[in-house]
C-alpha cells in the first residue's frame, strides 16, 4: 500500500459522515473540500446555523411575503413556535392516514361506492414534483396503491393523451393542488378534469380532493362542488419545500408510501443537520461544497447521478428546489447579484451513454452527486458472468466514473442509501432543503420567495390581453400583420407568433404565405 | 408605433426563416445575433459548410475509428457514396416497414400465434433516447401500435419493476440495440429478459429482434437462438445519430410512426441546411448562436424548452446528441480544448414553476431554445375564460417568459412547429443534427467519437475485478477493510463501498457498525 493508497483513506474516513437511522453515508472525500476550507468556513457557517436555528425557531425569513419558514416543524411538531400550529400539524396527519386508510377499504369511495383506484392530480412544480419523485421512487410495492396520472401543465394535447390513457373516470380521485387556487396551469387542469368527467356523465365534486389554504379561492370551489374533502396548505410552507406537508403526503399515502417513517427520515437528517461540528453536519458541509465548487457564486453546475431508475426523478426535484430557491436577482440588501446554482441529471449508468462524455472529458463547469443504492432488488440476484450480478455492473460504473472524474480533477459528493425506502428518501430531501436554506444564508439571499414566477404569469397574461385585442380587429377580408397590430396599438413583431397561433386553431384564417410582412389574417 | 417597434419587426422578418413543408418556423430574432456577427462568421463558416459537403460525401470523418459519417445517407439514399450502401439504405427500410405491417397483421407474431402488442427494448443511449422520444411524441394516434417498455440501465429492482408492471410475456416483442452487442447495459437487459422469458416458460429467441452490426456478438446470440430478425447497424452511423436509421425507424413503425414523413422531415431540414447562403441555413444559424453565446468555449448553457407535453424528451435527446459530440478534451490537432456545450430542460409551462425562476433572475450562464407548437389540441378547444383555451394559456406563457427573458438580456431561439408530426420532428432531429455537426467544424472538434464512453467501461471493469479479488479474500471470522485490501492489494478507500455493497446483497456479513476503519467483512 503506496502512501497516497493510506492517505485517500484516511480522507474518506475523516470526510464521511455515517446516519445510523435511516442508514445513509455521506461521502465527502471527494469533493476537494480542503481541511483549509472547512476551518476558513467555520465564521461564517455558525452564522449562517445559528439563522437556520432561528428560523426553526419562527423567525420571519420570507420578508417579501411576511412570513416564517416552518418546513422543518412538519416533520417535528414540537418545534413549531405555536401550540396551535403543532396541533394542526398532528392533526393533519392523522387526517391524512385516515384518508388513505378509508380509500383503501373503500370507506371513502367514488358514489355508487366504487372503490378508487385511479389518481389524477392537478399540480405544477412545487404542487407536483414531490408527488412524482415519491410516486416512482415507491411504485409496485403496495397492491392498495393508486395509479397516478399528473395533469402538471396548460397543454390540452396533453391532457387528451392523459385522459385517453385514463379511459372511464368512475374510479378516479382528482386531487387538486394549489396554495391560492390562482396557478393557471392548475385551475385549467381542473377545469379540464371536470370537463372530462361531465363528458361522461359524472359529477366532479364527490370525486375531488382539494390542498389549498383554507379561504382561497380553490377553497371556495371546495365547499361549493362538494369536495370529498381539503387538506391545508399554510402560509409558512412554500411550495418546493412542501412534500412532507399535505402536498406530498397525501398522494404519497395514496400511492401506498409509509409517511411516518417518511417524515422520521427527515427529521433524522434535520437533527443531523442541526450539529454545530462542521464535519458532522451533513448539510453544512454540502452547502460548503457548493461555496467552494461555485466559488459562491454558482459557476459550476452540479449534475445529480442516482444510480437506481426509481430516483431517476430525484434530478428534476432538487432542480427546481435549488434553482428556485438560489436563482436571485437580487441578495437581501438589494444588491444585483445574480445567484444561482444550476442542477441537472437523469440516473447512471444510463446517462453515461449520454452526457457523461462530457462530464468525463469537456468542460470543468460542474460537480456530480452520485446516488448510490445498496441493496440492488428485491428477489433472487442473477449473475450475467461467474460471481458478477446485474447490479454490481450497475455499483461498478457507479465508482468507475466517480474515480474516473476525480482523475481529471472533477469533485463529486457520494450519497449512499441501504435502500429506496420512505426513511432514506425523507433524509435526502431534508438533506438538501437544509443545505438550500444554509448555502442562501452564505450567500445572502432570500431562498422563500419566486419574484420570477410571479412576473411570468404577468407577462402571460399581457400575452392573452393583446390575443383578445387581436381577435376583435380581424376583419372579413383580412389584414397584415402590421395592420392588426396597429389597430391593437401593438408591435407587430408581439402579433406574428399570436396570430399564427390562432390561425392553427381555426379562430383566424391566415391568406397567403407563411411570411410576417405579407400574409394576411382574416375572421376564421 | 415607436421606432423601437418597427425595429422589432424588421429584426423578425430579416432574422427569421420559413420551411414549407414540414412548416417550421427557425426565429433568430432574440438571439442576439448582430448582423456584425453574422457578417464577421462567413468566412469560418463557409468553410464549415464545405467540410459538411464533404461529410456528405463520403469523407473519413470520424478519424479515431476510420469511419465515414453518413447519417444523412439515411434520409437521401442518393447521397450515399457508394451503390452498394443506396441500396442497404433503401432496402432496410422496405424491410422495416414489411416487418412492422406484419407485426400489425399478426403474420409476425409469438409461437402460437399470438399478436405482439407490447414492446421491450433493450437499449441505451442512443440506442435508446430516439426511440423513447418518438414513443412519447406519437403515443395514442395508432390503436395499432405497441406498448413501449425500456430497459435502458443495468438496475436489477429497474428491470424487476418494468417486468412486474408487464405481467406475461406472451404477447411481447423484445428488440435488443447494440452496435457490437458488447455494451453491458444491454446485454444485461436482455439475458435478464430471457431469464423473465425462461420463468414464464418462454422461449426469447422467437420474441426477440436484433438491430445490430453484421457478424457482432449480438448478432452470433441471435442466429443460435433463432431471433425473429436481425436489422443493421453500418458502421458509418454513430448511436447518437442514428434515430433515422433502423435503431429509431423499427421501434417508430412498431409505435404507429410513418417512417417515411420522418425521413422527409428530415431530409426537409438537410437540405436547407446545406444552403450556403447563411441567413437561409438553420443549421448554420444555429451554431452561429451557439457559438457567440458560448464564445466558442460553451460558456453557456442551452436550456430546451418544448411548450409541449409531447415533446418533453426532446431536452434529454439533445442533451445526448450535443453533449457527447462537443464535450471533448481535444481538439483535432490533439490540443488540450476541454470543449463542450451543457444542455438540460423539460418542459413549459411546467418548467417555469421549477428552475425558470433562476433564468428570469438569476445567473447568465445559458441560452434558451424555445419550441412552439401552434395546433392546440385534436378535439374542440375548451375555453376556461370566454375567448382564452387552455392551449392560449400555454402559448401565452411561452411567448411571455422569451419576453421577459428578452427585457432582461437573456439570448433566446425560438422553433414553431405547425404541430408535432412525422415531418416536424424529423426536421427538428436533422436541425440540431447538422447544427452540431457545423459547430464542431467550427471549434475544430471531433463530432464523432466517444472516448469518454470506453474509458467509463474501463473504470467500471476495473471495479468489478477488484470486486472479485475482495470477495476471495473475504474468510469466515472477519476482517477489516484494511486487511482485505492488503490481501486483494487495492487501496482500502476503493474496497469500502464495494464492500458495503457485498454486504447489503448478502454476499458478505458486516460485523460491527458501518464505520470503515472498525467493521469487519466475512463470508456471508
Amino acid at each position: 500500500m503506496t502512501q497516497k493508497h493510506s492517505h485517500r483513506f484516511a480522507d474518506l474516513c475523516s470526510h464521511r459522515i455515517q446516519l445510523d437511522d435511516p442508514p445513509v453515508e455521506l461521502d465527502f472525500s471527494l469533493a476537494q473540500l480542503h481541511d483549509s476550507a472547512i476551518a476558513a468556513g467555520e465564521g461564517s457557517m455558525q452564522i449562517a446555523l445559528a439563522a437556520m436555528n432561528r428560523l426553526d425557531a419562527g423567525a420571519v425569513a420570507n420578508l417579501d411575503e411576511g412570513r416564517m419558514v416552518g418546513h422543518y416543524w412538519l416533520r417535528a411538531p414540537y418545534l413549531a413556535p405555536t401550540p396551535a400550529i403543532q396541533d394542526e400539524i398532528v392533526a393533519t396527519i392523522a387526517r391524512i392516514e385516515a384518508f388513505a386508510q378509508g380509500v383503501f377499504e373503500g370507506r371513502i369511495a367514488a358514489p355508487g361506492g366504487t372503490r378508487f383506484d385511479r389518481l389524477v392530480l392537478c399540480g405544477i412544480g412545487g404542487s407536483a414534483l414531490g408527488t412524482m419523485l415519491l410516486g416512482d421512487a415507491f411504485s409496485g410495492r403496495d397492491a392498495r396503491a393508486l395509479l397516478l396520472c399528473v395533469l402538471d401543465n396548460t397543454d390540452p394535447d396533453g391532457i387528451d393523451r392523459e385522459f385517453g390513457k385514463l379511459g372511464s373516470l368512475r374510479s378516479t380521485l382528482v386531487l387538486v393542488v394549489s396554495k391560492s387556487g390562482g396557478t393557471p396551469e392548475t385551475r385549467n387542469g381542473m377545469l379540464e378534469t371536470r370537463r372530462a368527467f361531465a363528458a361522461q356523465g359524472l359529477e366532479f365534486g364527490p370525486q375531488a380532493v382539494a390542498i389549498t389554504t383554507s379561504g382561497s379561492a380553490l377553497d371556495a370551489i371546495a365547499k361549493r362542488e362538494g369536495f370529498l374533502d381539503v387538506f391545508p396548505m399554510w402560509d409558512w410552507v412554500g411550495g418546493r419545500t412542501s412534500i412532507t406537508s399535505a402536498v406530498g403526503l397525501l398522494p404519497g399515502a395514496l400511492l401506498g408510501m409509509d409517511l411516518r417513517a417518511f417524515l422520521a427520515g427527515a427529521a433524522a437528517m434535520d437533527a443531523q443537520s442541526r450539529s454545530p461540528e462542521l464535519r458532522q453536519n451533513p448539510a453544512a458541509m454540502l452547502a460548503l461544497v457548493w461555496r467552494e465548487q461555485g466559488k459562491g457564486r454558482g459557476e459550476r453546475a452540479m449534475v445529480v447521478l442516482p444510480y437506481k431508475d426509481r430516483l431517476a426523478l430525484l434530478s428534476r426535484y432538487l432542480q427546481q428546489l435549488v434553482m428556485e430557491s438560489l436563482g436571485k436577482k437580487l441578495d437581501r440588501a438589494g444588491r444585483e447579484v445574480f445567484q444561482g446554482l444550476s442542477v441537472f441529471g437523469n440516473k447512471g449508468s444510463t446517462d453515461q451513454h449520454a452526457y457523461v462524455q462530457q462530464l468525463r472529458d469537456g468542460r470543468h463547469d460542474f460537480f456530480a452527486t452520485f446516488v448510490r443504492v445498496l441493496r440492488d432488488r428485491e428477489g433472487t440476484a442473477f449473475e450475467v458472468e461467474p460471481g458478477v450480478t446485474t447490479g454490481d455492473y450497475l455499483d461498478g460504473f457507479c465508482l468507475g466514473t466517480r474515480a474516473a472524474l476525480h482523475d481529471s480533477g472533477r469533485a463529486s459528493v457520494t450519497i449512499t442509501l441501504e435502500a429506496v425506502d420512505e426513511r432514506s428518501l425523507g433524509a435526502i430531501v431534508a438533506l438538501f432543503e437544509r443545505a438550500v436554506g444554509i448555502y442562501a444564508e452564505l450567500v445572502d439571499v432570500n431562498a422563500y420567495h419566486q419574484p420570477g414566477v410571479e412576473a411570468g404569469k404577468k407577462a402571460a397574461a399581457l400575452v392573452l390581453t393583446r390575443q383578445q385585442r387581436l381577435a376583435a380587429a380581424l376583419s372579413s377580408a383580412g389584414r397584415t400583420t402590421e395592420e392588426l397590430a396597429a389597430a391593437a396599438k401593438e408591435d407587430p413583431a408581439d402579433c406574428w407568433p399570436i396570430l399564427c397561433h390562432l390561425a392553427a386553431n381555426g379562430r383566424a384564417r391566415r391568406i397567403g404565405e407563411p411570411d410576417p410582412r405579407t400574409a394576411r389574417f382574416a375572421k376564421a
